[in-house]
């Protein structure tokens, strides 16, 4: 762990990583926080916030791609840790660290531009009757420290140095990160080179901790902690709702941007299906096998009418599933919730199985694809529960009112993903409204896995998809997750903060009287 | 009441306006809301829901002008019933409805030229390897139907047609308004402006619905039901508390913009106690004055350095406050909280009666200066509790750091005025960080009183004075409380919101790969 600036031992419980395609425990053992090690974690990043926001945009930009750079510098050891800790292929992990590496960079520049700062001018009207207009000034300031709780099935662009530890210290909120235990190994070289940055940036230690936890009461101590000012966190439902209620209970309360569940439905149009039913079935299959399913945008549900297209697209994806490998899951734990998932899915009186993929060994999960119809899927909820792998479940709709009707009764979702030709355009344009009613990104013919870290992306949805669907966790957009705004009246220039100050050097795009001035 | 175009009685209980400056209760008779009706108007909110955000902006726009015509249109019928129902007086009446009508306006403007939207546009790059770029775009699309909860001191304002329903109304969402008993027949008039502008608009009814409540009940139910997606409300900390209580256990958590408590510290440096302490104090008791003392940010807590500028700035505002008429209160409720607080810090032992004003009658505040020493300030949390009206508490400091001390055992407030001299600066400087984790606006050489409605302003704090920071509940920043990304993958140019599309007529500022674009 790292307490600030010094490397320990955690001392409470055991905790390894464990090789799933082996079964096998991975050495050495860490070990979990004390109660006083968090303290001094949350202490450590209170006295660093005032001084790391303080800090030039430059020095914060060059500090992010430091981190970055000592990702890279890990080279294979972390790589070979990674997939050992995951069990995910290696060209997968060097692309996950290709991710995690560009989205550090990517903030960096964000943070050199400021326009994430939202610095708006209502300049004073002396004049003005009856009374003298003030002069107003406001941006947007970090929300405090913020605890990171690491994703197990992104261990490096969601865990440790993933997208909230990226957008909240590019915020200017110090980091303490609660370590996956699924990938201690990982999180220990992640942690190091985050360390590292720090120091060689000359910033303060607090700016950036790592804690182990061997249960759950330090992560839920964290969360408490009156320091702490704000929650990232991608897992579970059960998790995020639980850190949800403790943010709620708290004195303060505070926000938890929480990533949950999500089946992301998949919307195959009558003149696609005609068109090319048995190629999406393919991309589809593709899509389901990445990362064995364990992506949060892996399509679940499968929606469409039934008829010759749909049989057609149900058997060509069989097809290609029967063949399909298993792959080796994140942990034996997610193994095992993802077997029962099936289980009870291939047990369920209403469902057919349509073909499960080849078996495999360990901690491999067997692909599965499971068919019924929509007014069995609108009389049991715990069909649309996520199934987290490689199991998908397609919805056969009598006609298009009752394939509004599947959708509607849907909950939050990251995702949608419609299949569609030219002949479809007016039923999409029917059913969009209800979509963005429920969904964080609508996507056309393509599969939501594979999350672009651009500008524009929306990595988010309605509850409970996520906790807060104001926001993305995805994007430069994610950095607006730990602002908030705060307005100057009447401040002497020399005591306002550069950027809004007129015609400052490092003078960023504000809105003066309600219209964008650009900088430079 | 409106329940969508309808105009019904309520049938439950009994609500009266009562004129605080008589006692007297005024005709007609309200009732309260049955839970059908409350259904009913929900069930209308979230059918209008997909049309109303549909429409033009410019269509939004001109709604939102009607809105502000129509109250202008009620005349004096409309500021005399305000007048008899809060006791407050014309001129001030007259003032807020030229402030409603004006952040009507204001939005209307802000829906027009359509920056809110937040478009960003990251364009397909097919020749990217290894993987071709995809075309991503995204906007902020409205939350769904909002419930808002009419405040008692801001009755045109910040009430049926207020700030919040302003707010919700521009960023597409239609609004459920609960209306505050203390002005029933304001919020008959005022609900009856809007539904007419919802009809002679062309508006499906259920825009906008107005509801009674004769307990606590209905406004519960109100946050509770399901097609209620957010909740703007100002009013007391206990009544916050209780609504963000209700809209976390439901099965979907909605956010709860709350407003809810401000001491809104005032800080005297020692270059301005010396040059002009006394006209401070003058200012100060003004300030405090101002609608009885029952602003969101009236100064009930002045910092000071001990000694003789302090002193002189003591006695002076004890002089003006001497001189002082007591104002009628907006509610005999209110009076009564009122002077149960005041009598509290007269009998606490460790504070000091520095003046009274002048005594009233009926619901009358009759104002109050108090002091105490800093040591006491920090050992008893009660002395950092709200009073609501004209009483303000003065905390001595020893020095400096003894002043940080006070500042940083403070909860969030929405301001803190710093009244300074040039030799002051630096002393400023250091103080800031602190006051900027604590507040939502910082001025200098003003008191808070007094809010602009203009782009930059930021009425909001961290928790307690509101429920959520990241927000203002003045001023055009406040839309994007009502908001949520939706992003949109390779859509077909004719499937996508105008506003996103390339080249569009109608196109609004945008960021393009990360770069702003404006239109025309």
């Amino acid at each position: 762990m790292f307490i600030g600036g010094r490397a320990v031992k955690g001392s409470v419980g055991e905790l390894r990583g464990i090789d799933p395609s082996t079964g096998e425990a991975l050495e050495p053992a860490y070990g979990g926080a004390t109660p006083e090690q968090l303290d001094e974690a949350c202490r450590l990043a209170d006295e660093a916030f005032d001084p790391y926001r303080a800090l030039g945009r430059d020095r914060r930009a060059a500090f992010l791609e430091a981190i970055a750079q000592n990702i890279l510098d890990l080279g294979d050891a972390l790589v070979e840790r990674t997939v050992a800790e995951s069990g995910l292929p290696r060209g997968r992990v060097e692309g996950e660290r290709g991710r995690a590496v560009g989205q550090l960079r990517l903030f960096a520049q964000v943070v050199r531009e400021g326009r994430y700062l939202g610095v708006r001018i209502d300049p004073a009207q002396p004049e003005r009757t009856p009374l003298p207009r003030p002069d107003v000034r406001s941006w947007r300031i970090p929300l405090g420290p913020v605890a990171v709780f690491g994703a197990s099935n992104f261990p490096l662009a969601f865990s440790v140095a993933g997208g909230d530890t990226a957008s909240a210290l590019a915020a200017g909120c110090p980091v303490v990160a609660k370590a996956h235990p699924a990938h201690p190994g990982t999180s220990e070289l992640v942690g190091r080179a985050i360390r590292d940055a720090v120091a060689s940036s000359g910033l303060p230690e607090g700016v950036f901790s790592l804690i182990f936890d061997s249960g759950y009461e330090i992560g839920q101590a964290l969360v408490a902690d009156p320091r702490i000012k704000a929650v990232g966190f991608t897992g579970s439902r059960r998790g995020g709702l639980a850190l949800m209620k403790i943010a709620q209970e708290r004195p303060e309360p505070i926000p938890v941007y929480a990533e949950m569940s999500s089946i992301n439905p998949v919307i195959l149009f009558a003149g696609a299906l005609d068109e090319r039913g048995p190629d999406i079935a393919r991309a589809f299959v593709a899509s389901l096998m990445m990362g064995a399913g364990q992506f949060c945008t892996s399509p679940g549900l499968i929606l469409g009418l039934e008829g010759e297209g749909l049989d057609r697209f149900t058997r060509a994806a069989g097809e290609a599933l029967a063949e399909a490998a298993a792959g080796t899951m994140l942990t034996p734990g997610i193994h095992k919730a993802y077997c029962e998932g099936v289980e009870a899915l291939a047990r369920h009186a209403r469902v057919e199985t349509v073909a499960r993929g080849r078996a495999g060994h360990n901690h491999q999960g067997q692909a599965a694809l499971f068919s019924t119809e929509a007014a069995d899927f609108l009389a049991d909820p715990r069909l649309r529960e996520e199934v987290f792998g490689s199991s998908s479940l397609i919805v056969r709709c009598a006609d298009e009112p009752a394939l509004a009707q599947v959708v509607e009764s849907l909950e939050g979702q990251l995702t949608a993903a419609l299949h569609i030709s030219d002949s479809d355009h007016d039923d999409v344009r029917r059913l969009l409204p209800v979509l963005e009613r429920k969904v964080g990104r609508i996507l056309v013919n393509g599969f939501g896995t594979g999350v672009e870290v651009n500008h524009a992306m929306v990595h988010g949805g309605p509850f409970p998809s996520t906790s807060d669907g104001r926001s993305t966790s995805v994007g430069t957009m994610a950095i607006e997750r730990f602002l908030r705004p705060v307005a100057y009246q009447d401040l002497p220039e020399d005591l306002l903060p550069e950027p809004l100050r007129d015609g400052a050097e490092g003078a960023v795009d504000r809105l003066v009287d309600g219209r964008p001035v650009l900088a430079g």
